[in-house]
């Protein structure tokens, strides 16, 4: 089976957003300071056609979000920022026509569409039943790869409840929010259960990784 | 002038104490499993007369815990369980007549009440006029030492409010409790702002250290 994880980055007071999130600011007031950590990085700056920057303790953790990933899993709003049905000419995602994924996405909506194909293997296919559904459909795409959840936190979160996260990787920064959009919340009955893998800290962010054990 | 510094175990939600706290269950239910990774250790036995136990990165940590602490403040909870006025033969404290403090603890109460000196250099001062008060005489009483907040949870959460706080080790556990008292909640407006100093791996805890930047 494959492994179903997610990655996410994370305020001491446990937020992953910020407050009053919207189409222009999508992280939420304060919400951008939570990634403060990943831009000097090296590797995301060469992501996004910049020279320089560090290499620090993140980046192999960076390194290792991509690695073995078979096929992903994303919520609508992460997708797009349209609304509602997806009209004549949809969209088409935010990535251009060869996303950075190249592998097979699969978007949860509440509207129907055929499968989007695009360049450099990334198909994104729409999916309207469910969280559970989706990640069913990803592990049986992705084969002995691992299933990424790409975000955003509404889909982890539903996955957390559905107890179907197999890994988690906390990216814990020294920000307090103090309101926001919290991951661990309205999480179900039983709660999952994790264990400690491995604490790896790094300049301004700690990467706490977890395993479900039942 | 002194630092004054706390520690507290949470869970991976946020939560230092489970729902539903009551004299027979201080921590709440679900709440004695966030110390889970102290009870193992030699450091944490021998302090309950028992032999034994393991070391590892967690046995540093303990140790430094009561390093240079000149002064301490503490809740009326965590002094004792009695409520309302002292009464004719007062409450002495959990710890028998030589406390483990060996130093000054000043007790946030509504209640005056004369000191009460115990052996060992322990003396427990009872103060009514609030966490800053207690915070500024237990700086005055330690001297070039640090002032350790001993606990609870609300002492801790006062003093943070207060911008009070100078460092902070958080012991993270890999435990979600769904519900209870969170430690960052209701800290005001502005938040303190803090930068994580280190990251400690250990046994089914990640000990992370913070210091207050303004």
């Amino acid at each position: 089976m494959s492994t179903v994880r997610f990655e996410i980055t994370m305020s001491l007071d446990g937020f992953i957003a910020g407050p009053e999130q919207s189409e222009e600011n999508p992280l939420g007031i304060g919400g951008l300071a939570l990634h403060e950590w990943v831009f000097p990085l090296a590797a995301w700056r060469a992501q996004h056609g910049l020279e320089g920057g560090e290499v620090n303790a993140s980046t192999p953790v960076m390194a290792g979000l991509m690695a073995n990933v078979g096929a992903g899993v994303m919520g609508r709003n992460m997708f797009g920022p349209i609304r509602g049905p997806w009209g004549d000419r949809p969209w088409q995602g935010w990535w251009g026509e060869d996303p950075p994924y190249h592998h097979p996405v699969f978007v949860l909506t509440h509207h129907a569409r055929e499968p989007l194909e695009m360049k450099g293997g990334t198909t994104f296919v729409f999916v309207t039943d469910g969280i559970e559904a989706a990640l069913t459909r990803a592990a049986a795409a992705a084969g002995e790869a691992d299933v990424l959840i790409h975000g955003g936190g509404s889909v982890a979160r539903q996955a957390l409840a559905a107890g179907m996260i197999d890994e988690m990787r906390i990216h814990l920064v020294p920000l307090l929010l103090g309101d926001g959009v919290r991951l661990f919340e309205d999480l179900g009955d039983p709660l999952p259960s994790f264990e400690q893998v491995a604490s790896i800290e790094a300049p301004g962010v700690t990467h706490l990784s977890y395993r479900r054990i039942r």
